[in-house]
């Protein structure tokens, strides 16, 4: 595909994006408990995070894939909500001091920076247990086990887990696909296979929609990772070298800068393959994996 | 009830208590992820935590009550596993240095002083989520929906963070009773619920039993307080006012040793009048209450 209709797919993503943000939003004001009830300054501290800003790529994707599969209904603003409290639970325990020690984020202060180490841990733990009460509500004990497995030791904590044990180490790109593919990837194909099993599709496009979503999962890194040297050495003027400084392994740092553009390009490829064997219209994950390659920020 | 009685009942409890536990390890053996998987030392730390001994009470509750409202199959070996991790990863987090920095648990180093705190905060959260994957697993996403309420920021969270927020602080009776209720009695009636769910007893059932878990749980933490300082005197001769020094508000700080013995009888009663109105045979969890008031650990 041209780099002029990639723009133009990316710009339909990036409107379907903008508009689930607001309607996404606003079922987060409704699911995460007000400030006025005990413990206010913990709730206070959930929802700084969670309205700290962001893409809400999780819940477009869990909302896109169950319309795609005919899913109708209010279920979904569950698994919305679910989908981006345990990315954010996530972000606010990475950015704890004894992990990645982060003091900003998104330009803002880090959860534990505005409200202390203990409230972040708390805060963290309670949008967890908040994500899968308000999964239970969805009546899916599937997309539960599925989201659960998705997030565990073999998924997202897993991927974590590695990337510390890793810090400072040589690593080989073996690692640094598996750190991503379970850190960073997992959740996207949990929101996808969520969005598919709550409208009843298919076993066989269940999983050919996580395949899809393990791709564009890895493509996401792969494309934050060269977005890091190239704002850094073109826009913010700093070393290109600083993330290998830091002890960080990225793929532009083993690859090269083009080899990472080309590796991006071919799991855009390996996700597209995947929306071509199915008979849905897959306009939106089209368009969403475009802007996942494309995106400047 | 008689002393005597009393020490029958809790016997019964004990013996009661001892063969669940060995069931219990053998199941979890089986729900935690092995060490020879990847991330191998994040599952060696939970494992660690979760084989660190323990009274098992909250697997023991839960199957008891299954049991009692007729409930059959393998399906309570999730709940037994979920419960107990999920009791751990409050013990994990409760302990790091952000929170109460406890460097011993039970005589054994707690988990971030074994394995650093870093994997300790992935530990906790991993038994979390590995806790609502086996819950997913009944197949009841009420049993999960209980649970999840009970542990949240309504919850046990919610009284762990205002033992937080209090520390050092004066605080009263009710602030104490508020911070017990929900930081220990709320997982002790989700225990109770989640067996009266998966055995599909009748809702006003599972509601009396949520009630004498409340009373229980509550009547568990005035005997803890008890214990800390009886034991403190007159076992290991430490001053009976450190408690207060370490501005930590414990019941007899606040009503005394006799009036907290009396407090403790009282929530016995009142748990047993619960009981007393089942037709079921509550034998077992009529002598967990008196295991619970009268255990010398």
């Amino acid at each position: 595909m041209s780099k002029q209709n990639l723009d133009q797919e990316s710009a339909f993503a990036i409107e379907y994006l903008s508009k689930v943000s607001k309607e996404a939003e606003k079922i987060f004001e409704e699911h995460l408990p007000p400030v006025a009830d005990v413990p206010n300054r913990l709730h206070e501290s959930m929802r700084y995070s969670m309205f700290a800003g962001g893409k809400r790529l999780r819940p477009a994707l869990v909302k896109a894939t169950f319309e795609m599969f005919g899913g109708k209904g209010d279920k979904i603003k569950y698994a919305m909500s679910a989908l981006e409290m345990l990315h954010t639970f996530s972000l606010i325990h990475d950015d704890l001091p004894c992990i990645d020690n982060d003091d900003f984020r998104r330009g803002k202060p880090t959860n534990h920076k505005q409200f202390g180490e203990a409230t972040a841990v708390m805060a963290g733990d309670a949008l967890c247990i908040r994500a899968f009460e308000l999964m239970a509500k969805t009546g899916s004990a599937r997309a539960l086990e599925v989201l659960a497995n998705k997030l565990g030791t073999y998924g997202m904590i897993g991927g974590e887990m590695i990337d510390i044990e890793c810090e400072g180490k040589s690593v080989s790109l073996d690692t640094v696909d598996y750190i991503h593919y379970h850190k960073t990837a997992a959740l996207i194909e949990a929101s996808l296979c969520i969005g598919a099993i709550l409208a009843d599709a298919p076993e066989d496009k269940v999983k050919a929609i996580e395949r899809y979503g393990k791709a564009i999962g890895l493509a996401f890194q792969v494309v934050d990772d060269i977005l890091d040297i190239v704002s850094t050495t073109e826009q913010l003027g700093k070393d290109a070298g600083s993330d290998i400084e830091r002890g960080k392994a990225t793929y532009p740092s083993i690859l090269g800068l083009e080899e990472s553009r080309k590796r991006a390009l071919a799991l855009y490829e390996e996700s597209i393959k995947e929306l071509d064997a199915l008979s849905e219209d897959t306009k939106v994950l089209r368009s969403i994996a475009a802007f996942i390659i494309t995106r400047v920020n």
